[in-house]
Formats: structure tokens, sequence, C-alpha cells
């Protein structure tokens, strides 16, 4: 039977961001919306009548949401010593398990952030798509293909090849899991990988992910070679197909020109670019060129929470910074990017906003806090502005996914966070051994 | 008697940083700190065993918390705009009562936050004294001095002396209430203002808080007849005393040698600032010069919220990306800008860390939450990161000021946060009439 939700505000994340006093979102059997508006049209079936504000669940474009077990380590050490010192010695002993541990971790404190997408990267795929469903999250994820000692990129894409063969693009309740290829990066892969990847992604109708321009020294070679990865991606036959590009930050005019012409999403992380002082990418630039934008964290190694709202302050500031122009982004567009703005850019138009026929990912945000006690009746500039700047997800109370219902009062209805975190916590001491 | 608080991890927040581990912190009678070390030292009297993080409050450097009633107003309006037909208006309306709720409100907030001190600058601060007395929380405060039409920056030197003659420069229980002089800027008074506060200052002993070089365009006038504001201020006499200037963005290395010789404290907003677009203050080169530098929130309507954890890691990214150096800041070191930095920047050696001699302002991290899932017993580096990168506010569940507890398990132990709530929100809805 259709069950409909009502709440004194929601936020349906259309394109103007508007904001909908007194309103329904109402939720079919299939788990998908049927109708979002005013709450004062007919209804009939089971209501359930909540207190805050409803929005969609928020999507992180970018994601290596395993790395949870290794938060952390080796603080604040130079990146390319933290890496070879600490992370890739803590990944090389990493069994599937303890990647399923850490994405289950990862996944419920997602959740508890009002984030209801991901797009991961990481090796054992399988076992994050267990733990998702797990959760009942949802996400598209991909294993890494990469050219790495003892690691055969061939082999990797005949493997995400297979896995899509067999179980579909798309599976499981509420369709959570999206499969795609997750191409490392052009510095980490052979431009006839990157081509192999292309067309074997083209071939399934498969989102391809991949690290761009992120830091600037990281591509000097196929820079030379190609003028740009942008370039090289083209001639490789990737920017035909659903391609989304994480960083993106060093870029030419000509690179972000390319990226329209092809529909390439971009996935914004301005929490670890500004971490790891990779710089901060030209968003004022690839939204005026109407390039898909989503919001990243990238991996909690590198950020550390998985908090997206933090990201849309940090996108909304960076760009104000970079400009120098405090209207480069408002609060309700760095809203959108990380709702709607995510789900363009992973090529998805099922996802990311409260609209009838996506899905019924929704989040309800509970008013009683310092940061929301001048009312949701303020107008509404004042009120987008207080949920943006000021509460965030500290008051993320329940969220749906599908329709179901998979955080109810700040706990997860599905698995025992208690053990969720001793068993991580087993995980990450056995890595850091 | 004295009271001993155990916990199996304390953090001194001395210049080092250190990690305690099962560690005590003991608080005598009078609300002072008497030891802080390992809890193996012998005691006697009653013990409280926490299951968390012990640190010191955080002190926020500079704010102007009443402005809680005017958050998000006007949304994402132009700074000028914003100033001119949203706030100016809506102070105009504000009423001794209404800067008492706001600052309740503030202060609670705070407080739930782990901020234990604020810096204020706002109208009416009898009414903030009373606010923060009453929320148990501790401030310097002072009440605006600035020449505006129908105010009269004398009569508010005036005023400023008198409070300070009557009630003393600090005063209430665990002397929690500084009073100082609260210059507004360069730019909104003349330099004979400067040179009589800086002189009813100095005769007292008394901190002059002051806003220097926010915005690029803001002190033209005094650029082009004194080179500086730094060099204005010098030539008033201001920086003979106690100083704390906010801000600071726009600064040469002049300007910085200048605030160096002086000792000049500099409040860094990097919230504010980013979001109001007014560039980036050159953190690295003050800290190489050893001006003593703490962190401010600014006010909640150019934050909006009064989480100073969000400050720390904003001044570690801001940091980072503008010497291209991921090095530029460790989480541990904004850390203790936020603590024993902001105590430095307002001339204080009595709070902002955990040692013997200083005030009982303390907070108790939970660490019941995903972010703190890996333990507390992981190396140091990595439980600081942790704790910096991705708990940050969260987890903040008890607060003690002078060795009074004012927060329990989330709750003011001193004030009705409903009724704070309630009160705000009526002040707020006639303001925004
Ligand atoms: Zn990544
Ligand atoms: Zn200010």
């Amino acid at each position: 039977m259709p069950r409909r939700y009502t709440a004194p505000v929601v936020l349906p994340c259309d394109p103007a961001c508007s904001v909908i006093r007194d309103g329904a979102v109402d939720v079919g059997d299939d788990g998908r919306i049927t109708y979002v508006g005013p709450a004062a049209a007919e209804f009939d079936g089971p209501v359930t009548a909540l207190s805050g504000i409803l929005l969609p669940g928020l999507v992180n474009a970018h994601a290596h949401t395993p790395m949870t077990l290794l938060r952390g380590m080796g603080g604040d050490l130079p990146l390319l010593r933290w890496l070879r010192e600490i992370i890739w010695p803590a990944e090389a002993k990493l069994r599937a398990e303890d990647v399923r541990n850490g994405m289950l971790l990862g996944s419920l404190e997602m959740l508890s952030r009002g984030v209801t997408t991901s797009a991961e990267m990481y090796f054992h795929a399988e076992e994050m798509a267990d733990a998702v469903l797990t959760t009942g999250a949802r996400a598209v994820l991909g294993g890494p293909i990469m050219d790495l000692p003892g690691l055969d990129w061939r082999q990797m894409i005949a493997a995400a090849e297979r896995w899509i063969d067999a179980d579909g693009l798309r599976f499981g309740p509420g369709e959570r899991i999206e499969l795609s290829f997750a191409a490392h990066s052009a510095y980490m892969l052979p431009p006839e990988a990157l081509r192999l990847t292309a067309e074997a992604a083209a071939a399934r109708g498969a989102l391809v992910q991949i690290h761009v321009a992120e830091a600037a020294n990281e591509d000097e070679q196929q820079r030379a070679e190609f003028g740009s990865v942008p370039k090289l991606l083209e001639q490789a036959g990737m920017l035909d197909g659903r391609v989304l590009a994480a960083h993106a930050i060093h870029l030419s005019d000509e690179d972000i020109a390319l990226f329209a012409a092809h529909g390439v999403g971009v996935a914004h992380c301005p929490g670890s670019n500004g971490k790891l002082a990779s710089g901060i990418a030209r968003l004022t630039d690839l939204r005026a060129a109407s390039v898909p934008v989503g919001l990243g964290t990238d991996g909690p190694a590198s950020n550390d929470d998985l908090d997206l709202w933090e990201e849309i302050r940090l996108a909304a500031m960076f760009a104000r910074l970079s400009t120098k122009d405090s209207a480069a982004l408002s609060g309700p567009a760095a809203l959108l990017l990380a709702t709607r703005g995510g789900a363009e850019a992973l090529g998805r138009n099922d996802i990311g906003a409260l609209e009838a026929g996506r899905w019924a990912d929704f989040v309800h945000i509970e008013p009683d806090d310092f940061t929301l006690a001048l009312g949701l009746d303020v107008p509404d500039e004042q009120l987008l502005a207080n949920l943006v700047w000021a509460t965030g997800s500290r008051q993320v109370r329940d969220v749906w996914v599908a329709g179901d219902q998979v955080l109810a009062e700040g706990e997860s209805t599905r698995a025992d966070s208690a053990k969720v975190r001793a068993a991580a916590k087993e995980s990450a001491a056995r890595i850091r051994g």
C-alpha cells in the first residue's frame, strides 16, 4: 500500500531549490516516489507525520569508504611518505573480510549523516556490495583497475565484465547496487587500458569512474604526450560513454570545454583537496560550462569524515575565495550539488531529488537544535541558510532508501552499530599490526 | 574538597600536544587545576572516572554571539546589501532583552560544542555578561566603540571605563567575565578615538579588541594616510597595550613584523573569511613570526555556526591550500590554535590548557561514535587525527568551567535549553517583524 510522509518543510531539490511548506512525499509499494507537493492534496493510505525538514538523501559522488579502517593512520605525514610508508603497506594486508567491515562502518556512518548513495572505488567490490545491501544504503561501485606490480589490469577489466554480465548493471532490492568500471587514473594505467575499459563499459552502458588531475604533478608524462588527461581520455574513446571524473582540479579551459561537450560528470572533493593541499577545482567555470558536478568526500583517510554537509560548505567557501566573489556559489546551489548534482554527475536521473518516478531516498532533519532555534517558519532563504551553514548533518534523524526506513531516531534499523564498530576496530588493529 | 577526573586519554594541549594515557586532572575547591598527569599518581578525594578524551575547553577568539538571532537572515545577499538591507535595520530593533536571549542561545550552543571561552564584541554588553554568568561559560567582552550617526564614541569609551572601575577587570564566580575595550575598527573610528581607547585600556590593564584588515578595500583612506592599519594603530599607541586583532587578513610583511614586535594577538576567522570571500589570512607567516594566533567563529550571521572545531579544520585546509604545502599546519597544531593559542592571543595564561594553576575549564569527548570506532588505543598521531579531522564537536558530552560542570550528558546544568530556544525565537521574530 502506498504511504505518505508529511513535514512542515519539504525540499525537493528541484533546480530552483524550492521550499514546500506543509509538504508531502508519497511512496509507492515499489519504493519509488509517486507525489511530492502540498500535503493538502488528497491521499488514501497510511500517513507518517514528521516534525522537521524532508529532503533527498545526499549523493557522495566519490569515495573509498572501506578506508574508514585506515582513518587517521600516519597523522599528517607528507602525501608520498604517507602513501608509501602507511597506506599502501596497510592496504596490502586488507582481506575481503576487512573491506566488508570497513564498508559496513562507513556505510552506517554515511546514513547517519544523511548520505544515501555513494560512488565507490575500492578493492573487494563484492564485499562492498554485500555491506551496502546489509545497511540498506545505495552505491555505485567498482573495483579499481590499475597497473601495479602483481596486479594485471586486463584481469581487472575482465572481472568487472563478468560480474555485470552475471548480475546485471543494477541489482538488489530497490536496485541499490549499480556496478561500474573504476579505472584508477591515466597515470596508473596505459592508454590501451583506458581504451579497453571504455569499450567494456560502453558495451554495457556502464559508468567509468576515474581520478583526473588531482595533483598538479601527477600526470606530467601524459600531459607531455597528449596535452592533458582529458585529451588522452578523449583519444582513448572514454569520453563517449558515461564518465565520472573525480577531483578534476588542474584543468585548462580546453579541458573544461571537452568535459562539457561530452557531458562528463565531475566529483568535486574540496575537503580532501584542502587537506592534501591539492588545489581548488574550477567549480565556477565548470558550472558555467554546464558540466554536471557533484560533491565527494574522497576516502576517509584523506578527509577524514564522511560528512557531505561539510563538503557543501567547503564547496561554497572555496568557490568564493578562489573567485573573490561572495556570490560565486550560494548555500542552496551548494546543497543542490550534493543532491541532484551528484545524481547528474553519476548519469542518474532516479536519485538526488524528490520527484515522482525517482527512488524514495530521503532524509528527515529534526529541528530540535540550537541551529534551528529560530524556527522552520523563518523566510525560505533564511531556512536554507540555517540548514546548510549551521545545522548540516547534526540533526539527521531518520533516513529512507527506496522507501525502506534504514535509520530511525538516529539508529540503523538493519545492523547493530556497536557490533559493526567492534568488527571494524578488530580489522583495523590487525592491519596496523 | 579537591576532586579528580580520570580518562583513558587526557590532552593537556601543551606546546607539544602530548597525549597522556590513563590520565587525571585534579581540581581544587577554587576551581583551578592542581595536577595533570598519569592517574597512577596518588590522590585523596572523590574521583570521577570518564570514558573518553579530556581536553581544555576551546577558546573562541572572536565572536558577536548575540547575532544568533540574525542567523541566516538575508540568505546569500552580497555583503554590503546584506549589511544595509538586513543586518543594520535588524540590529536597530534589538533591545537589551533580545541581546540577552541571543547570547543565552549562543552560549549554550558553544558549550555544547566544547567552547568554554569566547571573546565578544556586541551591543548591550551587560546583558551578555549576565547571560554568560547564567550558562556558566566564560567570556571576554566589550560593547563596540564606533563612530556612527547617533552613537558617540566618547560616551562608549567612558561607559567601558565606568564599568571596569565599578566591577573590576574580572569578576564573577571563577572570574568568568573579563571586561575589555572593543574598538570596532580603524575605518569606523577616527585616530583620536583609537588613541583614547588605547589610553583608557592601558590604564586598566585591559584588552583592546579591534577588527583589522578584514576586507581588502575597507581601509583605503587609512592606508593612504598611514601606510596600513597596523601602522595607524602603532601611532595611536594601541600596540603598546594588550591588543587582539580580529581577521588580520590583508597584512604586509611589515605589518606582521609590527604585530610580532608588540605581541599583538590575532583572531583568525577562516569560516567567516571564506563565507564572505574576504580572503585567507597569512597564518603560516604569522606563526613563523611568533605572533600569538587563536581561532574565531566571528558572528553566527557570517559563519553561521559557533562550532570552533570546524574552524580548526578550515585553518589547516586554508593554510595548506594557500601555501600549496600539506605540512603547512598539522591537525594537532590547529587544535592548539583553538586552545592555548586562543588564550595567548587574548593575553591570558589562565585558560586554554590543562596545567596546574589554570582554571579547570575542560571538555569530555565521549568515544561512542563511528569516527572514533578504531578505539582510543590507536597511536597518538592517529588518535589526534581522528579527533580533529573526523569527530570534532560531534561527541562533546560534558563540560566544566572553573571546576563546575555546566554541561552533563549534552544538557546544560544551568539553563533550560528549550526555554532559551523559545525566547530566542520570539526575539528573532520580533526583529524580523
Ligand atoms: Zn579518490
Ligand atoms: Zn567581527
